[in-house]
């Protein structure tokens, strides 16, 4: 009786990949802490500080149990930001972890995933626990020492064991404002 | 047979406590992470990084179970940096988290406490778990992020539970560089 | 005589302007100081640095006599740089001074103005004295306080005063390091 | 009839120098732009903003004509601020630009000199022209690109002609907001 645990979150639908050997699934990174960036290329804020943050939680934790994923939300300006001018960005920015290009929906400007897990806006950061379950959901800037006890909460945990799960599910919501909400 | 599990860190020896009702007691503070940081009020590093990171983790993480606690280690220029040098310092820079004077020493200008736990200088972090044992222990300007995910470790280890202190104990010296140590 | 005196800059070769209200060209502006910022937005140093400074500069010293222009050179990644990409950038980058598309080379990538100026790449920041001469020109991030001084040492010659020139011509070489030259 | 021409400042009245072979009158700097900072050591915005800005300003222009010298005015915890104090201090924060004690006053707890110039607290920046005349005088931090742009516009003032000087006199009040004002 896991009633309050939330299922995982449902994979993302991703047209194209960069910075990976093949197409990458939610499932693939179970068993460990998954952070998820969801930006667009041409938004100062993903620029300035989302996308720098998740280059930092890749290099110093990306050894030790925490998958870092780019998920480019394009709903504005698509003609200014396909998968070439992607590319370039990637390569310009030194970006090293996977980055998926969030596939385009035919009912609107939207894409796909973004929809599906009903994102605000860009930059958005997502915080699965070992068992792929959504535990932070952050839009806008995110204070480094928050993210930071976020992460160390979620390694603590166990990978195989879910019996302590319940107990913990409350504090990961350590955020800075109303813009964090744990994982339904 | 717990061998690999340090001893509480010994308690300071303070001479005079600023921001407290009375005297304040490492094991007053059993049950909660404490984080200390050990500084001098004419550290130019510990003025610009060492005491606003600890007054952010005092103001984000204070109601969270964490307890912050100065340290003032004064090892040089003593006649400057006095107990009433200290109360003005503590006025203009607004720190609200309880502040001990490191008790002076009779045999050198390093105090007592300084003395007895070996720190390097200041600024200095320590971060010790719910059971009052040091955890990590960094000299210098200490990473945020690291910071904040070694915290989130502690925090998601239950007050009384001792049994699974082992097995994560590694898991804690997540920190930048070779300044870093895991409790003895 | 005054051999020592630089002519003026040549002016730019542009294929497109935004936020003009037609084609602008150097000699318009003389009598005024000009900072031209030579850019690309695919370009970290110019997003990080350049753009914000120039921005400064137009939003402080615009009404001052100093006039802001930059120059998107692109000489990589042509295909995602393109114009409407640039018109993307710039509304959501919130850029108010004049930008100006330097214009396409048929003898390679490097676009004409940037060739014919000798840029070394982006960012570039070059400063024209009220009768259109070269007097810094810097690549890479620019400091600030050298910027304010090389600004303030122009915005101190009388518009129409040939005089004084030579004899403060070297003063406005005050620039961080040999990426720093006096115009000719 | 120059009776819009500020006289110069009147010397500054302190008790004790650090930083020099002997006493500095305002006098000996005559030829100079002279760049007056006036802060208290335990004041968190002169020791975070201004004093740094005043040794970024001396290390590169105090070759180029820029005097700079600091001020030390205490008007508050004078048992904290004390000459041995100070000199721990600009120790410990390596400054290697003049400064002064600000002479104590038989009359208050505001030192001569502060009293005299009516600053309206610490940290203040005062800036003379090359006749000893203050040009610019902000109370708080002050934006580097201001600082800069009024300093370049006195160092373009020939040191012995004053007939200019009227002329660009409105010039140099190019501060960021109500706080700067001209010299009377």
């Amino acid at each position: 009786m896991n009633e309050h645990i939330a299922p995982a979150l449902p994979d993302w639908q991703v047209s194209r990949w960069f910075n990976t050997e093949g197409p990458l699934r939610l499932a693939d990174l179970r068993g460990r802490v998954v952070l998820i960036h969801a930006f667009q290329m041409l938004c100062p804020g993903c620029v300035a500080h989302g996308l720098p943050q998740a280059a930092r939680v890749h290099q110093r934790f990306g050894g030790e149990g925490v998958a870092v994923v780019g998920l480019h939300c394009v709903f504005e300006h698509h003609e200014a930001m396909g998968p070439q001018a992607l590319q370039a960005f990637i390569h310009e920015y030194r970006l090293r972890f996977p980055i998926g290009v969030d596939g385009p929906s035919p009912d609107g400007p939207v894409p796909r995933t973004m929809a599906q897990w009903r994102l605000q806006g860009t930059p958005s950061t997502l915080l699965l626990d070992r068992q792929g379950r959504l535990r932070l959901h952050h839009f806008g800037a995110l204070d480094e020492l928050h993210l930071g006890v976020a992460i160390g909460r979620l390694l603590a945990q166990p990978p195989a064991d879910r019996s302590d799960v319940n107990a913990s599910t409350a504090d990961v919501a350590a955020c800075a404002d109303g813009a964090c909400t744990i994982g339904r």
